[in-house]
């Protein structure tokens, strides 16, 4: 071996290649072709763990893509809001993806939707890359420290808002609409006076909440226009429309409200994928 | 053939299903998996054509899956602010459609992007669906209105805004942030405010007000961790960070710009897919 290829071997880094792919929606074929590849090559394929036992869900949305020998780790991202104990959850994820990293090993995280929208993989991204920042890159024999840690690959997924309006038959936003995405609701003089300005609005978490967002979409004379979609692109998803006649409703977690604030055209699609 | 399946026959559509699916941005693996499969076995596939005799977006991104047998047709969007003109293009390339739906056959639209994201999909689908309504249904020799026209099936795609934020390596939105998505500047006092509302702004056309945009982001104290996003995922992509040594920037008209206004962490990701 010449001397340069062998300066040239000792810079190469070591680390394997961290992919995150969002696996899309729920349907397994809203994945993306470049996705499907990626998780099919990897030998180890990591996703957040589900909950009471069951598989999380983007470990059911890929479940039929999954080869036999394709080896899974379900990693803990617990539902919890204490900023501590959630970078500690985020630390412990990324250690053990790490182990793999190191050894030159490539890891496929997927999550559902899409991986920098409301994603558990930005955090275990950002902890993969400061717990292996200034890690010793185990190739380089010479000890030289490695600063950059492994290359981090994000491959977008389609998120849920996109899908919610493809499955519901209606345009999420046209021409110059102005969108405004709320991942809850905080405050309801805020969504309020949100509506005097946004021509969209995207509720991506509605809960407890439906009664309070209904009397506010009743005052601002939005009821009828808007919908919800719950488990979009799921078997068991479910449209809701008039919704004026709902005042209350019982909604699965993963429900969106789209809220059309300004006019809309009525939907001209259906309900088949 | 019994009374009753002559009757179902009666009524049931002969109408061809018009499919929109969105080729994702730009690389064409970033085509979901349903879409393709769509797209490839489609005998007719449809999308909007390009200017100056170039072909356009959507068709440079999906002429690597179409077969050599799969006929095209390219429908003309001008590029017009006549809500006039505009209506009578969209029923035109309606029109087109509609002879081979009317026909049985399955037609297959792309357009660049989501087809419910700011998609000219949603002009045709609803031309489509006004121009069929009431048309006699050819299969149903009675003649019998089918007021239903033909089915129309939307498969999502990945919008650029998910597809920026992969290639830049951040995060778009975490936990509880706010996003907001303008489809142009209409009003620099407009967006100044807005900031004081949203964690997340992606401005969506910059175009020729670059200089405005940035004053206002330079005064929000916004410029540092602002970045622009040119042609995400195309091979020409092209990524501006440090915005505040670009006072001025002459970009391409697929530019987005994304302005996180609340505390964001640093990229995580490289500029591979």
């Amino acid at each position: 071996m010449s001397k340069s290829l062998e300066q040239s071997a000792l810079v190469e880094s070591s680390w394997g290649k961290l992919y995150g792919v969002g696996a899309g929606p729920g349907d397994p074929e809203l994945i993306t072709v470049k996705g499907l590849k990626i998780l099919q090559r990897s030998p180890l394929v990591t996703f957040p763990s589900g909950r009471n036992g069951k598989p999380g869900i983007a470990q059911q949305i890929i479940s039929t893509w999954l080869r036999p020998d394709q080896k899974t780790l379900a990693l803990d991202f617990p539902y919890i809001q204490d900023d501590e104990a959630l970078q500690q959850a985020w630390d412990k994820a990324a250690t053990q993806v790490l182990q793999y990293l190191q050894q030159g090993q490539d890891v496929c995280f997927v999550s559902e939707g899409d991986v920098s929208f409301y994603s558990t993989f930005s955090y275990l991204a950002h902890s993969v890359q400061n717990l292996s920042s200034g890690v010793p890159d185990n190739l380089t024999c010479s000890g030289s420290i490695s600063s950059s840690g492994p290359e981090i690959i994000t491959v977008p997924g389609i998120c849920s808002p996109l899908t919610a309006a493809a499955m519901a038959g209606h345009p999420l936003t046209l021409r110059q609409q102005k969108l405004v995405v709320l991942p809850a609701l905080y405050d309801a003089a805020a969504l309020s006076q949100l509506m005097d300005f946004a021509d969209v609005v995207v509720l991506m978490k509605i809960g407890k909440e439906y009664q309070k967002i209904w009397s506010i979409l009743r005052e601002k004379n939005c009821l009828e226009q808007s919908y919800i979609v719950e488990r979009a692109s799921w078997p068991e998803q479910k449209i809701y429309r008039d919704l004026g006649d709902h005042p209350a409703l019982s909604l699965d977690y993963f429900s969106l409200w789209i809220i059309p604030v300004t006019e809309s055209p009525p939907p001209f699609g259906n309900l088949t994928v």
